[in-house]
């Protein structure tokens, strides 16, 4: 255990505070409720974004760029949208300060009161759909597929880093389309994409499926999500993809000229991911001795340390390190050489592992005087020494492994940590214990909302895998045809 | 000239305006004075980001993350700052907006007052440095060099799109060092960067200079810039690097132990560009046929548009246009071919030269039976028949010639457009004419004054290698050692 580091059964909490500030990934600001993100926690998101943004481009998607600021009657312009996003939004009412009269600071100046006061966006479906309507006349305008990467505010009252903040950044997708079918086709494209990237890089095993009418996206048609399960048994919804039907494009009274020469109103989708993947990622690989970062994901993959005594063996280890560090970037692996006097090799294994660097790589001058090195893995914090000949592929090879390894290790707690529960006595016992609980249920708002109301456990998903399957609902014992998956969630 | 365009002679400004929206780059929001920036144009804000990035990854920088808002208290903290920023910033009063007693819409909660208005951020050095008070302990914390990329609000009364916007994108970078000399190294080396990259890849020659005491940034002990020359005679301020010395650190309680064991401030710098760069883009190049663009900045640089009749033609130029575009993007070229059937080649042919293509290829069914292409320059509007045999190597050529000849035509035009005046009546004649004045000034901020009231003229800096030279001030006849530049400006 990390020296003074509270561990996660001590405090599942406190633990993923402590973490997040001490592997240098973020630290609340001054400003309530918004963090600020450090370098090194910057770097990982910029991983995300580029490898998002990758799959993004090569499924058609454009990058554009929408205002900040919403008006507030657009925003008012789709019933259940503003019924979801009034209520935490932060207000500009003002476009100047002056001096105050007893010249103790500034105040908003009444002089410069907006007409009509203005959102910061918590989403931006309005002012693209406001825009959309300039933008398409014809079938021959669409489909218009477009994603932009974004700061959104909405406003929390109890906030914590990466997982929930008041500003966070994201990107959002929003697509338009000739027909209902493209657009539902989008939708589910888009979670895949999600899906396949929550799996490949960031190890994080992820069930598919959609939502309850109680937790859809206010003023979609269906919302699908991926969930995924957190260390300490709740759920973390890591990205949604909204069939948003005709809602905004009647809203906004967007339409076109079909090929049979009617006008008709425009299919719609939107789909986002956030930082909060990033309390995602911490939440599923970290231990108890800090940041665990699966490969495709850590800004360094690799931190070489050398140890050394006097001026020869540092000259000595210094080449070989020289010449290890050209050898594994010419692989596109990215690595660092720390050979800063200021701190001793012991600090610096503290560091690195603390800050999830998958491999170290220890070059000790009398191993090396033996053609050997010590190589230590993040993941299972094994140790083991090899030649230094050769050792780039096997560096390459471990790098492969423990990005599976992780995912593995992810996969298997979940499939320990879900469960099928058929009786609310059961339920009650089990939801206690975190996890997954696959159960019947009777598809009304009501018993979602009551359960919810009793254990805190809301319907994550009913799972695009689902089988037919005739049962009860647990709490009702009304007819079901499928499970969905309850659980405590983020 | 491109159908209905206004031409540049008619009026520059209804071309400008007209070019951005045409040519698919930006267009005004529903926001006053916000815009939207549309796939093509965002696609090329995106080169440039990422050309500067790389650069600011390659001196040492770091990107990170900091709050959209900033506390007013934290605003009010350095005295000419907020005197610089307080009257043009958008200011969030409340958190939540509730229904209107009458039922008509949405009004502020006034049970939401926010404590302490927020501000959207104008520019971060507050924010920044109070966070940097947490992260500077000792002389081994230092430097700090961080960059953000993010957007910012400005209310301006007059907008124009790219070149004044109320909100816009840019990066701001922010270092905290020991000495005063490394943080003016900094603050010079930013400044080569700049104009590094706006010769390189933006084709743009840029005048070094530093700013008058007037005209620098609020809260900067020295501002240095880059100046470009649009092609209406009017100076463009494309980009600032500020010495900030021990302003903010003062402000903010930035002090660190130094190795002398001394407590001490720390030493700033800040330096940013933004979208603005898009309107010098367009200013340099563009010609009355649309968008003319720099092959290093082009997000498509060659286009192909296939001539045919008849399926047998066309299957024969398809397989041809594959070919070559796979032998295109080998070569590391952006190559897209055009083959919808829709659009004539006509319309093809006007609509990529409007948006700036450096390279048109023409692949005719005809002339490729006789292995021949016709190669069209966007920069120079003229035309070749070329063998197909060997293309791409000439191809691969071209764009580096266009990117050179850019360059040397947009200089030509700022050297021909360069005088040095001696005189006040020489200077209300000359400054009618447009371009850079190289004058003596008698270096006090009145004369400045009175000269700017009088013709709209500005310094726009004190180039870097302005020789020592004895004159006297054009305006005050008052002796003077070194010319500066004025001009109108955007």
């Amino acid at each position: 255990m990390a020296k003074d580091f509270v561990t996660r059964a001590d405090n599942y909490s406190e633990w993923y505070n402590e973490l997040v500030v001490r592997a240098d990934l973020a630290e609340n600001s001054a400003v309530r409720g918004c963090m600020v993100i450090k370098p090194y926690g910057y770097a990982i998101w910029e991983k995300m974004q580029k490898a998002l943004d990758d799959m993004f481009i090569e499924t058609g998607h454009q990058n554009a760029y929408f205002p900040l600021f919403i008006p507030k009657s657009y925003f008012e312009k789709e019933a259940e949208h503003v019924e979801g996003f009034a209520k935490e939004c932060a207000v500009v009412t003002h476009h100047r300060l002056r001096a105050k009269a007893d010249g103790t600071g500034l105040e908003p100046d009444p002089d410069a009161k907006l007409e009509e006061e203005l959102i910061v966006r918590p989403t931006s479906e309005t002012i693209i759909w406001d825009t959309y309507r300039g933008w398409i006349k014809s079938y021959r305008d669409l489909p218009i597929l477009c994603n932009q990467w974004a700061n959104v505010v909405r406003w929390e009252m109890r906030t914590r880093m990466f997982l929930r903040t008041t500003e966070f950044l994201w990107q959002e997708g929003h697509t338009a389309h000739e027909t209902l079918e493209e657009a539902v086709i989008e939708t589910k494209k888009m979670l895949e994409v999600y899906a396949y990237f929550a799996e490949k890089f960031m190890a994080m095993p992820v069930l598919k499926g959609y939502k309850s009418p109680n937790e859809r996206f206010a003023g979609a048609l269906d919302t699908y999500c991926i969930e995924a399960l957190m260390q300490d048994g709740k759920a973390l919804q890591a990205g949604t993809s909204h069939f948003l039907g005709q809602n905004f494009a009647k809203a906004f009274d967007v339409k076109f000229l079909s090929k049979e020469n009617k006008l008709e109103y425009v299919w719609a989708t939107s789909w986002g991911v956030s930082t909060r993947l990033m309390g995602a990622l911490i939440m599923t690989h970290s231990d108890d001795e800090g940041l665990v970062l699966p490969p495709n994901l850590a800004p360094i993959q690799v931190v070489i340390i050398p140890i050394s005594k006097g001026e020869e063996q540092k000259a000595m280890v210094d080449k070989e390190a020289e010449k290890l560090c050209a050898e594994l970037k010419t692989k596109g692996i990215s690595v660092k050489y720390d050979n800063r006097d200021a701190y001793k090799p012991g600090w610096k294994f503290n560091e690195y592992e603390f800050k999830g660097v998958p491999i170290r790589i220890t070059l000790g001058a009398r191993d090396l005087e033996q053609g050997l090195v010590e190589i230590a893995r993040r993941d299972n914090l094994t140790k083991e020494t090899l030649p230094i000949e050769g050792l780039t592929d096997k560096i390459e090879k471990l790098l492969e492994d423990i990005q599976v390894n992780l995912y593995n290790k992810a996969l298997a707690f979940r499939e320990n940590s879900t469960r099928e529960v058929d009786t609310w006595e059961e339920f009650l016992v089990e939801i206690e214990k975190g996890g997954f609980l696959s159960c019947h249920w009777d598809g009304t708002p009501e018993t979602e909302e009551k359960i919810k109301e009793i254990t805190k456990a809301t319907i994550r998903c009913v799972p695009l895998n689902a089988k037919e399957e005739e049962g009860k609902c647990i709490f009702s014992g009304q007819p079901s045809n499928k499970r969905v998956v309850f659980a405590r969630a983020y």
